[in-house]
């Protein structure tokens, strides 16, 4: 089975278990599934008759309005859970007993970086995942990193009740020991398009 | 008395009680008092006779390295409060009897509606401080903004302890109400100026 995912930065490729990256804009000449919020591909896409678009396929049980197609796709993975895909942004969803309690949309780490740089040379600092959030910075490195990371970590704390955290996508890594009964899932995403194929029989 | 607060995006004076905004770059004959964190500016006012620079008077207490010193100034404004300046960076400073205990530099409001623009044009949003932040968001813009807020009020709230919460600066007044037992204070960095200037006898 070939599954196609494709984001505003990387296009992620599953192929019979094994996950890689192919940003070349080529598509294969088999039947492949795949998701889209990449709008530079949406026409492409539509023209390719092998290539079937998941977006009207998945049936997700939500009174969210606007929900975009990755982030249903990786609500279908798992029935209970906090589901946080972090990549240039950071998506969270709530899930509890297979309906989608609603979610919030968090600016990516990286995009954190970007937004102190602008705002003045003096706030570059480095990405350091190490960092105490339960000690007060005592320098601007610290200080940032503190932000930075305390924004999307409490966040996801606020909402999380009791229910257990999955994290997926480049960034999960550098955010999943910041919590306890939290694990990381690379491939998230295609568990929950492999669900989708399955119910609609598409 | 004359004080001038002159930071990245605005220059703020304080003239005999009366606070305003002077971006025109025009500086006054008569001797004035200063801050400057906008380097654009630092050369022109070592030049200027009349304008005495507050930046090696402040003499704060603390561990920390490389305190800007619009954060330094606000600082001597209050011997036991938590400190939050919001402006294009949001500043937070804690101050326990008189000693600066550390603090953390969070993105402004504005920037991260900026950020999220440059992810995506789906994640343009208008900013709304009525967003309930006990309610799990349903819609695209409730969770921008819940993204927003949360990442702010909850990193403030990470560090406050028992000390009284006091904002200044222009999106202050838009993150006041979130909390307990919190003021606002739009002068408070010219009441630290003033207690410079006291203390140095400049």
């Amino acid at each position: 089975m070939l599954l196609y995912d494709i984001g505003n930065t990387n296009i992620k490729v599953y192929h019979d278990g094994k996950v890689s990256i192919d940003n070349s804009g080529f598509f294969p000449k088999e039947k492949f599934y795949y998701i889209c919020v990449n709008s530079a591909y949406h026409d492409s896409l539509a023209k390719i008759e092998n290539a079937v678009n998941l977006k009207e396929k998945i049936n997700l049980d939500t009174n969210y309005k606007g929900l975009g197609v990755d982030r249903a796709a990786v609500c279908k993975a798992l029935d209970n859970a906090v589901i946080v895909d972090a990549g240039s942004a950071i998506t969270v969803d709530i899930m509890r007993e297979g309906k989608h309690q609603g979610g919030f949309i968090m600016i990516g780490l990286g995009a954190f970086q970007q937004s102190f740089a602008t705002i003045s040379d003096a706030l570059i600092y480095t990405l350091d995942e190490k960092i105490d959030l339960d000690a007060i910075p005592q320098n601007t490195e610290d200080a940032l990193n503190f932000a930075t990371f305390q924004a999307v970590v409490g966040a996801i704390e606020k909402v999380r009740g009791d229910l257990p955290l999955v994290f997926c996508g480049g960034d999960g890594k550098k955010l999943v020991h910041f919590f306890n009964e939290a694990s990381y899932h690379d491939s998230l995403v295609f568990e929950g398009m492999k669900k989708v194929i399955e119910e609609s029989g598409c």
